[in-house]
């Protein structure tokens, strides 16, 4: 299916297609990116052992890594192995966006498809396909239906990435009671434990990658167990059965995804995890809506106001009317109510049959509520809080998206706030199964919640999510997700997030896809007191850094109302991009990021930093040559810092052009934020 | 079941037992090792999450470490936790082996059972109960029959060991393709991955640590991830169904242990693990024989022999009558003969089936050898290699094993050669899975062989086994097992084993419990001609060095008769000790150890050495006082060294007491051993 909302230019050009049916099994076969640079081999040993292994300009990246399959049922795909054919062909497409961080984009790659039969035994087959772009590779498994496996029960994946040489890694553990939401390690590559993906590395040479996966359907999420120096092993996340994953044959794996990049930005400026998802298969998607948000929200996490009812009730339908005025005043497209439905009052937590996902608390009048909003403008963004409770939700997912439909709510935040591997599905038999957020049961229940949303045009924004690999293309209505530390821990205060968190979710977590990081705290409140490792100047910056088409502004209303000048900031700022360039940046360290409205001629800039002050030198190059911008730049302002003063902001105007340099001056945690206005 | 063998002194002494029978919950509870030297302490945090913390003289050892248990259809057991009891008590009791590396066995611990309630939900309950000894700590889960929990469907053991320390770690990987033959990694804690047990650290401070587990019985074997840091995380062994371990309530999870000892050799001596098992439950084992014993093995090793049929066919008649007179000649109780039974001829690895355990190749009359054998006074040492096909192998158990018994075997060999993971088990319905070969089916399958084995009075040597977790307390007949890299690995050539590769099986592998690692290499043959990592000293210090009460002469008869000054040391030295003493060692550098022969006065010394030639001084106070002995002492000689010249070898006799002091000198890659003649 092609991409209709763009409705152009998906040139599909398959340039080659080659087969070498190859008359005798052979113990190689190699191909190469569009560019000569990258290069995979796949070989198999004295013992019919496949291994592939990844080198950039002559030089490995990924040492020989195993390649197999393990199956509860049946003997492995492993041993005995012959390349008994090789397959390759070019492709170079060029499709588009309905939203985005840019528009075009391209896929360009060489592929190699190896089969590999076994020797003895069953004398099965199966596939492994490789993509090779300039900026990395891609390979999965592809196993054709065959006697004796209509079904297959797999174990555990048999992939191993072997990092070739010494590298410092960002990563954050794997099947720990939380699910994603931890402060990056930064450790050598031999010192990660059990790591959820993606996870980035930087070599000595300064060569930078990143390990994950593209287009997780019907399948189990895949972390890496370091199995010993710098090899790792797959380690898919369990299943609810004896296998971590079912399937029928024939079917194809997730794509395991190795980008590669000299420049840190270049991980940013990658197409390869979207290009190795399927094309849109919504059909009409023009009711996919990026927007910005308020919401009732971050004073529940200040311990202001409640989800439960009471006297600290946040939705109420006068507190979001309120929201709904401010909203339509200020050119923001939602409003997030959290609590508006019944079922937080008891111990919700690890208990999520309490909730109804239809029935309003009396307080808050849903039709008056929605009524008002439509008239308005703006849109509810619904709210349904599951507590992992994946089959209790999933009982009522019709009833709750024609509700919203009705309603008029475009978009709807799910939340599966529960320890890691308490998630809650049915089993085949009826049963209640407990289930890891990213397990094989949990990737179908939210692909039904996309599904069902779309059928009411209603886009979804998960927290405690599967882990992004690039689904929003298939299915554009799963605009953004969490997945990650957001914001809220600066509310809660020690350990907030440190002041490298930002910059080091850039190229670790944000590789994956858009983040609801929900930024723009201008009151730098927090329960415990202590102070946000963030300045003003940093908050405004992270509209343009992190990428969402669903983005907050997630600060109380009066707080936004008590600084009229630096919200200017995110009332302008858009939430979709024609294009996007990371022009500078260090994993960890910094990130420099500019991006071009859709459909317009402005761009804009953010900047963050971590702990350290920094001036950095910006090329405004990618700027329209010839034409003249007004750059409304807001800065750190003298004495500013996290620690110091986060409030001290600079507003300022200049007149630049594509020729011109900016130094970019950031202070302690802190960030610049520019609109370059087009003449 | 007291111990009937040894039938005496089995002292039990509860001195002292009180409950706390808490009237509020408390957040703590803490026990001392009966030298008040170890503490631990169990606490819940605001969570209600409980952990365990171990300290030694006041300094922490493990750092607070979480507890838990997480199922696949009941909520787990980790938050809400309220210690609502705690109870403890001393416990000193002596106890007899009926052979071991040491008679006289002291079990001395201060037990700590705490009481764990959830405080919302379910609310319900279970135990985690310590024993602290004086030389480390067991703990385990103890589950009671309670409402709704019936049957628990373990997911994973929350367990975690969080190093207070930095430390080296020696260690194997976990969950590869081979089982748990590989040279040990010496590594930072920080940089172990997914790790087997037991594995040993050493701090900075010189504290030697080993963390393993006791009486794994239908259970999962637990290996280690770790996570980050220096904390590790059971990781059970999977099961072939949905959970990783099933079980009715009451149960109780195998124990966690850590033993802990400033010398290294403290590691060797302790005796917790055993203590930590249940007592004999097979009544009468007078018919459990130590004994040393030869092959037709090391032939095959090299190639000159085959398994299968043919003209190299090994198990012939005729070949093994040679053994048997070989052996009757020299003291050598047994004979091991593989490839005697039908089933090697086609691809047998991975195909088990293949196998008949009861019907032996043509060129093997099984009835004649075994009648020669036992007019010799020799038993054949029996062999069931199933290539990990448990399930057929159970088929055939009872007529297998009634064959043996019938024939006068005493002992056999059962092999599991097959990759990781690839073991076959029958599931409930009847049909085949694929197992590890220590998940909880095959945990069981290897009991029900015990349990066979043991009705026909036939000893059991587990090869590719489960790990050893001192079950050879409660079933004696389970006598060594492999389980680590042997001495074929030398055999096959690059890489053999390590030089220091004995002087970490010690520390490491070992303190599991006695390991067939087949020494006695004399003619040092290598299949790739390359040399092998030890000396002829060495081959015969691993006699004292390597506890096993089945101890093989592993070499052609050939090489034996070649050397019979050499070879006396084999005829003299015991399989059955009274005391072990590890007089001194370094983890993987090199090794000391003293053994008393059970029911006699001589004493026989080990030692072995990594590449580094070593001159170890060595206090002789072990010797009974006043008593002079005549050391008969088998060194390596001039010019001696795995590569220089593994043969050179001066046998010399010195009269010693106890207040003498030797010089034990050893070679690159050598060893000594000695025996101490009483007068």
């Amino acid at each position: 299916m092609s991409n209709r909302l763009a409705g152009l230019l998906a040139a599909l050009l398959p340039l080659a297609t080659f087969a070498t049916p190859a008359s005798e099994p052979r113990t190689s076969a190699r191909i190469a990116s569009p560019d000569a640079r990258i290069t995979v081999e796949v070989t198999t040993d004295n013992e019919g052992r496949a291994s592939y292994a990844v080198s950039r300009d002559g030089r490995a990246v990924i040492a020989p890594s195993r390649l197999g399959l393990m199956f509860t049922d049946t003997r492995k795909f492993e041993r005995n192995l012959a390349i008994v054919g090789q397959a390759t062909q070019t492709h170079d497409e060029r499709w588009e966006q309905p939203w985005g961080e840019r528009r075009q984009m391209r896929d360009h790659h060489n592929e190699l498809r190896v089969t590999l039969a076994e020797t003895a035994g069953p004398k099965r087959r199966f596939d492994v396909v490789f993509r090779v772009f300039d900026d990395g590779v891609g390979f999965r498994y592809d196993v054709p239906k065959q006697p004796g496996l209509d079904r297959l029960s797999i174990a555990e994946e048999l992939t191993e990435f072997d990092i070739a040489d010494a590298a410092t890694a960002w990563w954050i553990p794997a099947f720990e009671w939380n699910r994603e939401e931890y402060i990056y390690h930064r450790t050598p590559v031999e010192e990660v434990g059990l790591a959820q993906t993606p996870i980035t590395l930087r070599t000595g040479d300064g060569l930078h990658l990143s390990i994950h996966e593209a287009a997780l359907v019907d399948y189990s999420g895949m972390n890496l167990t370091r199995a010993e120096g710098r090899r790792f092993k797959a380690a898919l996340t369990p299943g609810i059965g004896a296998a971590k994953v079912e399937v029928a044959a024939p079917f194809a794996t997730p794509w395991r995804t190795i980008q590669i990049s000299e420049r840190a930005g270049g991980l940013v400026e990658s197409s390869l995890i979207l290009s190795l998802n399927a094309p849109d298969a919504l059909g009409d998607v023009s009711w996919v809506r990026p927007m910005k948000y308020v919401g009732i929200w971050w004073e529940m996490h200040l311990d202001r106001k409640t989800w439960a009812s009471g006297p600290k009730h946040g939705a109420t339908t006068a507190h979001a009317i309120r929201h709904i005025d401010f909203a339509a005043a200020n050119g923001i497209g939602g409003v997030l109510v959290e609590g508006w439905n019944v079922g937080w009052d008891g111990d919700w937590f690890g208990n999520g049959e309490t909730f109804s996902f239809t029935r309003p608390y009396p307080d808050f009048d849903i039709e008056a509520v929605t009524r008002h909003a439509r008239e308005k403008g703006v849109t509810l963004i619904g709210h349904h809080e599951t507590s992992g409770h994946a089959a209790h939700y999933e009982a009522q997912l019709d009833d709750a998206m024609a509700l919203y439909g009705r309603l008029g709510v475009q978009a709807v935040k799910t939340g599966y706030v529960a320890d890691a591997g308490q998630a809650k599905v049915r089993g085949d038999d009826g049963a209640l199964r407990y289930a890891w957020h990213e397990g094989q049961a949990m990737v179908r229940h939210h692909q039904r919640v996309v599904e069902a949303a779309a059928q009411h045009r209603i886009s979804v924004n998960p927290h405690e999510p599967v882990k992004d690999t690039g689904l929003r293309r298939t299915y554009p209505n799963l605009v953004t997700r969490e997945g990650a530390r957001g914001m809220e821990y600066n509310a809660w205060g020690q350990p907030g997030n440190p002041p490298e968190h930002e910059a080091t979710l850039v190229y670790t977590r944000l590789l994956a896809g858009p983040m609801d990081f929900t930024p723009g705290i201008f009151g730098m409140d927090t329960r415990s007191g202590a102070p946000m490792a963030t300045t003003l100047a940093k908050q405004l910056a992270l509209y343009v850094v992190i990428y969402s088409p669903l983005q907050m502004a997630a600060d109380l209303l009066d707080h936004y109302e008590a600084r009229p000048e630096a919200f200017q900031f995110v009332r302008d700022v858009p939430v979709d991009w024609e294009e996007t360039r990371a022009l500078d940046g260090a994993v960890g360290e910094f990130a420099v990021i500019a991006r071009r409205q859709r459909g317009g001629d402005d761009w804009y800039l953010g900047a963050v930093t971590d702990d350290t002050p920094r001036n950095v030198e910006v090329a405004l190059d990618f700027l329209e040559p010839g034409r003249r911008y007004t750059a409304q730049i807001y800065r750190d302002g003298p004495g500013a810092g996290w620690q110091a003063d986060p409030h001290a902001l600079v507003i300022e105007a200049r007149e630049i052009g594509a020729s011109s340099v900016l130094t970019v001056a950031m202070a302690p945690g802190g960030g610049q934020a520019i609109r370059f206005v087009a003449h």
